[in-house]
């Protein structure tokens, strides 16, 4: 059910033909009356035109309520044309629905630089918004995949009112076709500012916690959009059912990125690294990034040997400072590194130490603890291995 | 002939056993008393414990003019064991010199975290010592590699003077052997303070300005020895023969950075990387090294396809502030990019844009060319492929 399983949405997804393998490409989502929407946008200096579109549609404090995706062509790198093609979109849809052009975002994912096919785009939307449906959150999550192989939906229950939500893509996925998008919903009553808040504080930290290839799309997007069908009060920070629907929209949250990683691209083994006794949650992060993305801690996790001392080359090379002495590290329940020393153990012959962490690297998920010191900063970033696969998806692409 | 090339040096290298091959590992390098040395070291917070020593012993303006390298263990992350370890190579080649401890540098390359084989490196310092040879450096240059193919040595001439040097590694390569080591001589007679300030104006940025995979090691050293055996006045900056000198330096450092990039793991094309118009050559740098590291490109420079949109994302992920719509691309002669769009025509059927852009990856060199705005900062970075050879490498490892 994804973003319909709230109350107050409908969506619909169709085939326009803009993806040479003919599946889905057009998704349609819009909020009853009164939908409130909170957003999220790539960090990229390159960002594409529905992004441009969609940040100052929201700045300017319109009321928008719908989003149409297209997925195949980013949209990204395609100057005036592309601003044009993304506001005739919006415009035309719209029209079709009775609304204001600017309460409509526009989204998009694929090929930079390759224009929108706007004669097939425009001829589908009365389509997609005839297909607009209370159940149609399913076709609408596989709508906005691209090299997806599953789509990714999500739904949880809370404070009385429900959350639920899809996403596809994982960083800047191949074969060049970019970005992770993800579309919550929830049918609580809450006010704009409040929503941003939810956004900012519950989904930032959990989208910005993952990485497949630290490669920063142009056109990531989260939005959340709240319809207030639940019928309950308006809810605000501070009460008991705030704290319950942003505990459901964080789980929802990491259920939707733990599917956007497991799908990653030649993923066999997830890297779950947590860092801690940073001075802030920055450096911490900073720091577990570092891991995550480190080319030889992923091939390490391919291959399945442990190599401690990739580990510390990445956290050391990560630029964020620390005492060497207070480094430690654990892979599972083995200590590879302590007050910033492997353990001799570690290289003898028939290791028991070793064993233990090369068993842990079998494992789908591998846990990876990385304490830096005794500050407060802690950070948790999921990374994956770097396979043949990836090698294979991103390097055997030729048009 | 590499180190030795200049005038006042002597070379050896002999086996020590400590590397499962049981090729050489152990190098000497001793210039004649008067013998000046510069020093540039990793930027890792996790430094080895000759990185530590050899670093404070330049620091104390002594009058280090040896250097004794093993590789096949790094002597990283290994406490205070390491630098107990080093303190003795260093004191126990010394004493076979007739020099002060503090006159002999450590350097190491190899596994992080194995402790040194002490109970064979220390029986093989008199051999080491023995073989000292004027015509020893391609021993030396051989005895420092690990996982390298082919050893790396280039002499140059300029002002009668000579320069010479070797260069093993690249990055951290693997099997988890870390480190990039370069040690370079010169007859030249030139002052500590002048000596220093080549490293830094000429070596650096030439050693800092390539990447395999953008994981700067543990042990990571460059050491610059002048001898004064060339028999000539003083050299100082202003001079004709100091810039004929920094000349002959520099094209020797680009063409040992060239010999290590070539020989990277799994390697098959050099991407080479220029930037322009950033407004400091520090921003135009971290640029050139985000597309350099993007593991995008780089699978797009192993598969032949240009996917300028991949350039355009590593750009504007890289954190440096630019108009988007002054950033253009080429790739080799083909503009790919121009004021932050790729041409329409790039994606049309049979595109001759495509194609040529297309021809261009085929090379061994790939010259990718962006240009961010009108600023004076610019910088070059040497990057290279990332192929199924790299993973194999990196992954599949298993002790």
């Amino acid at each position: 059910m994804s973003v319909t399983y709230p109350k107050g949405f409908q969506a619909s997804g169709v085939t326009a033909g803009c993806k040479p393998s003919g599946l889905p490409d057009l998704g349609l989502l819009v909020g009853e009356p009164g939908t409130m929407v909170a957003g999220l946008f790539t960090t990229n200096r390159v960002e594409a035109a529905p992004v441009t579109i969609g940040r100052a549609r929201l700045r300017a404090g319109g009321s928008p309520r719908a989003v149409v995706v297209n997925s195949g062509q980013a949209n990204a790198a395609t100057g005036a044309r592309g601003v044009a093609d993304a506001l005739a979109i919006t415009a035309r849809t719209g029209a079709l629905l009775g609304l204001e052009d600017d309460t409509v975002l526009p989204s998009s994912t694929g090929v930079i630089g390759e224009p929108l096919h706007m004669e097939r785009l425009l001829p589908a939307l009365p389509t997609v918004v005839e297909a607009l449906s209370k159940e149609g959150g399913a076709e609408f999550a596989r709508a906005i995949m691209t090299t997806d192989t599953v789509d990714k939906q999500a739904t949880a229950e809370a404070a009385g009112v429900r959350v639920g939500g899809c996403a596809k893509g994982v960083g800047m996925i191949a074969p060049d076709l970019a970005t992770m998008l993800a579309f919550i919903t929830t049918d609580a009553a809450i006010a704009q500012d409040d929503l941003h808040r939810l956004a900012d504080e519950v989904l930032k930290p959990r989208f910005n916690a993952f990485t497949v290839d630290g490669s920063t799309s142009t056109n990531d997007t989260v939005l959340l959009f709240a319809s207030g069908a639940a019928g309950h009060d308006r809810v605000g920070p501070g009460s008991g059912a705030w704290t319950a629907i942003s505990g459901a929209l964080a789980g929802l949250a990491d259920d939707l990125v733990r599917q956007l990683i497991g799908d990653g691209e030649g993923v066999g083994h997830v890297v779950v690294v947590d860092v801690e006794g940073a001075h802030t949650e920055a450096d911490a992060r900073i720091v577990a990034r570092a891991v995550a993305d480190s080319p030889l801690v992923k091939t390490a996790a391919f291959g399945g040997d442990p190599n401690p001392g990739r580990i510390l080359q990445a956290v050391g090379a990560s630029g964020v400072g620390f005492e060497p002495t207070s480094l430690s590290v654990r892979i599972g329940d083995a200590v590879v590194a302590e007050a910033g020393v492997i353990p001799a153990a570690y290289f003898a012959p028939a290791s028991e130490l070793a064993e233990r962490a090369r068993r842990q690297m079998k494992d789908a998920e591998i846990p990876v603890a990385v304490s830096i010191g005794d500050g407060p900063g802690r950070a948790r970033v999921f990374g994956c291995d770097l396979s043949y696969e990836y090698v294979r998806i991103n390097g055997e692409y030729t048009t």
